[in-house]
Parts: C-alpha cells; sequence; structure tokens
C-alpha cells in the first residue's frame, strides 16, 4: 500500500438513463485505503487484481430496489466480481497470499467484512492451471450460465443445429464451444478463433432473415439468445420443429426504457417450440461439475477462452460502457494489479 | 335428399387478406348432391349434422402450401371438423345410419372417399351421452388442445395461479376447467357459469397490467394463451418465478399480416419463464386418455361445456367470421341438420 494512504476506486456518479456511458462512472483518486483497524474478527484487506464488467450490473445503476440484487449508491464504489489477494487478515481461513473470487469493489484495495455480501471463496489458479482472470469469465458466473444454460435449458442431442447470438461474449463463446464438443453444427461469429461451423455477424447483415436461411437451410434447432431484440425475431421464424430458444441477458434490450418489439412469436406454435428464461442461480446445485468438466475440457486443450483485458482502474468506464455497444470482444476484464 | 338433387354449400370466394368477413365466403344453393355412382368401393355418403368453426381455417384462407394442410381452393366447398350421419355406403366398415367425425365439407352431403384424408371415425354419443355436437369441440381437437395442452405443456401444480385467455372459447373454457378441477386457482371471464375463480374481460380493461395486479397480486404461475399480442405483453410481467406460458391458438394473431407487438420479453429471463408454444396433434397419443377422462368428468357433472351453436348453412358465414371478433360465447358449431 502506497504511503499516502490513497487510492483509486470507481464510483456510480447517477443513477443511469438509457444505454451506460463511460461518462456514467467517475475514477476518483484520493479514496482512502481501508485498514483493519477496529474491524473485529474475521475481517481481512484484499488487493485487487481482475475486476469483471457484466451486463446484469447496469441493472444495480438504477433507483429500483425490487431486484434481487440492491442498487448501487451514486457516489459510491460499485462492486463486481473480482479476483483479488488477500494481503492481511483477521480471518482464520483467509491467510495472506490467498487468493480469491468473488464480489469486491472497483478499487485498489477492498475491506471484506465477515458479514458482508462478498461470497468470496479461495481458488488456486496455479494448482488449477489456469490464468487468475479466467475465474472471472470461463470459470465465473459467465461460464456457469453458458454451461447450465446449454445443459440444463436448450436439450442438445447430437447433430442439433445451434445458433449463438453475441457469441464473441464472456457467455456465448463458451455455449458454442460446449455444443460443438456435443456433436452440434454451430454458427456464429467466431468461426476462426473458436472453430464453429461457420459465422455472421449480426450487426453487419442487412437482413437477417436471408442470413439465417443461408446457414441453416434446414432450420435452426436451438438458438442461444444474448442480446433478444431484432435478432430474437429473425431467429424465431427459422426454428425447426421442436426447437428450443435460451434467453439470457438480452444484453440489448438491458437499457431500453422501451424494449424492441418481437413480433415473430406465433411461429411458437407452428414450430413447437419452447422458449425459456434462466439465470445460473437456479442451477447452483450444478457448480462443482462444472468446475471438474470445463477445468478439465480446457486443460485438455479442447475449450479456449478469449478475453478483453483493459489495463488500470482508469479504463474501467470506458470498458464497462463498450458492453452495450458490443465493442469487446472476449470477456471484459479489467487488470487493476499485475502480480 | 332433395329430388331436385340440388343441395346448399359453402365456397370460399377467394384468398382471404386480413381479418376474415362473412363476405370471403358464399353460400351456393345448387350444387349438386353427390352420389356413389362410379365411386367404387369403400366410398360413403354422409349427411352433415354439425360443422365445427375453428381459427385454424383462417390457415387454409391463403395461397400457402408450405404448411401441413392444404389451403383452400377458391370456388370450391370448404371442408372443416363435423359431425355426420353415414346415408349410404360401399364401405363396410361404415353403415347407414353409423354417426361419424372428422373431416366434412360445409355442405348438406358429402362424399368421402376411402383415399381421402377425411380421418372419419365413428362416435357415439348415445352410448358415451353426450351431445354429438360435442364431439367437435369437448370431445374433439379443442378439448383435446386445452387437455394436452394443461397437462403437458403448462406442468400444473396444486395451487398454481392460472390465467386463460379467451376462456369463452372451445379451448379456454375446458382449460379453466381442469385446472380448477386439479386445484388451481384460476382467473378470466366466465366466472359465473363455469366455476372459475375470478374473471374479467381484457377487451373492456383499459389497463390490463392493473387488472393482472389486481386479480393476481402474488402473480401468475400458469399463463394459458389463446389470444398473442397485447394479453400476452401484460401477462409476462406479471409472471411468478418459474412461471410457465403455454403459447395456443393466438387467434388475435392470425389473420394479421404484421401481428402485434411484444416488449416485456425479457421478463422471461428475472422470473425465468418457460414459454412453450405447442399443437394437439403431438400429444395424439393421449387421446384415447382424453376421451376417458372428459366423458367421465362430464357425465360425473364435474365439468360442462358452453357451445355458440348457428343454425343451418346460411348462418355459416357469419359464425366463422365471428370467431375473429371475439362474438362466439363458447365453442363455435353450425348446426346443418337436426335429427
Amino acid at each position: 500500500m502506497g504511503s499516502e494512504q490513497e487510492q483509486k476506486q470507481v464510483i456510480l456518479k447517477n443513477y443511469v438513463e438509457g444505454v451506460p456511458t463511460e461518462y456514467d462512472l467517475l475514477l476518483v483518486k484520493d479514496a482512502p485505503v481501508p485498514t483493519l483497524q477496529g474491524q473485529g474478527e474475521g475481517a481481512f484487506l484484499v488487493k485487487n487484481l481482475y475486476l469483471s464488467c457484466d451486463p446484469y450490473m447496469r441493472g444495480r445503476m438504477r433507483d429500483f430496489h425490487g431486484s434481487y440484487i440492491p442498487p448501487f449508491r451514486p457516489g459510491q464504489v460499485i462492486e463486481g466480481f473480482g479476483v483479488a489477494r488477500v494481503i492481511e487478515s483477521e480471518n482464520p481461513d483467509f491467510k495472506p497470499g490467498d487468493i480469491v473470487s468473488g464480489f469486491t469493489g472497483w478499487e485498489e484495495y477492498s475491506l471484506i467484512q465477515p458479514t458482508g455480501n462478498s461470497q468470496l471463496r479461495k481458488i488456486y489458479p496455479d494448482r488449477d492451471g489456469i490464468p487468475p482472470s479466467y475465474y472471472l469469465g470461463l470459470l465465473g458466473m459467465p461460464g456457469f450460465t453458458a454451461y447450465a444454460g446449454f445443459y440444463e435449458v436448450c436439450s442438445p442431442k447430437h447433430g442439433d443445429t445451434v445458433l449463438v447470438s453475441a457469441a464473441s461474449g464472456a457467455v456465448g463463446q463458451l455455449v458454442g464451444q460446449l455444443a460443438k464438443l456435443y456433436g452440434c453444427y454451430v454458427v456464429d461469429l467466431l468461426k476462426n478463433k473458436l472453430g464453429f461451423d461457420d459465422a455472421f455477424n449480426y450487426k453487419e447483415e442487412p437482413d437477417l432473415d436471408a442470413a439465417l436461411k443461408r446457414y441453416f437451410p434446414q432450420g435452426i434447432d436451438i438458438y442461444f439468445d444474448n442480446v433478444g431484440g431484432a435478432m430474437l425475431d429473425a431467429a424465431l421464424p427459422n426454428m425447426r420443429i421442436h426447437g428450443r430458444v435460451a434467453i439470457c441477458g438480452m444484453v440489448s434490450q438491458n437499457s431500453l426504457s422501451s424494449p424492441q418489439a418481437v413480433h415473430n412469436l406465433f411461429n411458437l406454435i407452428s414450430k413447437r417450440v419452447r422458449m425459456q428464461g434462466f439465470l445460473q442461480s437456479d442451477f447452483l446445485h450444478l457448480f462443482p461439475h462444472f468446475l471438474d468438466d470445463i477445468i478439465s475440457y480446457y486443460k485438455q486443450g479442447k475449450i479456449v477462452y478469449v478475453e478483453d483485458m483493459n489495463e488500470g482502474l482508469q479504463s474501467a468506464s470506458a470498458a464497462f460502457a463498450g458492453l452495450f455497444s458490443g465493442k469487446n470482444v472476449g470477456k471484459q476484464v479489467i487488470c487493476v494489479a499485475k502480480e
């Protein structure tokens, strides 16, 4: 810790209307570094290494208290998933040097209270042979979203045709790879890097319906939807009989006070399509299986994971805003400190 | 048969654009009565007793050949589900006097070819103690749609809150009653007649969201959607966690070249709602169970069935068009001949 006892912090300026911009978050450089003095047993200090930018965080930037998670407070440091190193501890379960993952502040150093909601757990990147930041994506909430969504919601079958939207994102890239490993035919954006079968960029396609008919002449068995709106509307008439649509994220709708219309739901009937919204938190009993499976796949070289890494807290606000314009290619992470 | 050998027929004037009106169907009075002469073995003649008006028939009134059932031909008699009596037969399986149900023409007398697509089966209204016309509704395709949709698609649980739209229709009225028998709390239109728990008329509600919040303060577990559009959009934010939406019919969307928009699909995620389109034809293995169950319920007085019966083929075109303005209360049937 610096001798000045000051640190950088990212705070919410005010509640956000519409699509977040980098000006909704403010970097302060003179926030106090927390100390353990007077904190009592169980508290510990961490040095934040990596912070995760996730679209769900937009939901905490409005004055709405009915959600499963409370809103951020304007003027206060925001929080999210992070990977950190314990540097001082009054907690017997967390020793200096331990690497942890869970909720932490967007700041250099965070005070973790045993009564808080940080849900920090120890992780072992060296033992697992996994880059620490991957615990925010591949082995974190986004990866688990892909895992639970694909296996538990999409009801995949060998040979199914699979469309993944936002396949460059934190969730989509793993969905596509899991589908390939399952023996599905997968189309989206990242053909060369991730080995999918075909690819197109939905933002550059003037006629989504024609593109889908070109890439899926026999129709789509599984659409893993990360964006909603026009892409969902285009997918519906191209679903095959008994197709499945997993509704996940809808990042394109997240910020809109008047969400984009979907017109083609009547296709659900003639094609007998099942459309299922889900949250990974309903499947937490599968988390240990997820870790085992994905670590094993990764070590065998069967899956890769693409990160979009920004350096330093000063880059955090732009990185977060970039999620909503589709700027990131790969899981958006902020590196706070290199070790 | 009349000595003039002429009969009434309802023919399609031309392919229909938009919402069907009574002028899309034409009554002709001098169509020839078919005879068995020269038809060979297996053919038989029926006298039509009751004809069924069903919204799916709209789909056969356009020049589209990609459906599971071919379009009607302009200038030709239309067909649909009917109940008829065999009057002459060269078919050992169907004897004069037998009552049959299946596809028949909108005319007084129909020639049934053994190679045709009529799917006629013998029915036994006297033995079963069921009015013959009920084989078009309660014991026909609409009743089976309700049965398969409620038990197989909605995943009902005792105590679930259930919203049924178009609960005055051929399908909805049975869904609501099956849900009541299952121990659900059911809201819709036909409170007094069918014993549901509460009721409102969605066409008369200025604020559907407020109405739903009033009737379902704890939210909706099951929405059996027969209309789509605005009612579906209003239901989505009022679904409970892990709610189910069965998508059936969408009669309000059937005729629209540009279907109404649905904006609230993002609620599928936070509430983890499953939305499932279905066709009764995927569940035909359950048809014998359906007949047993429903005949038994009916005989025990546990369910009732409301018909909207029009008299005579001359009333057929208006009766059919009335389906699309919600004019019918109960299953719309045309009585062609009283016996």
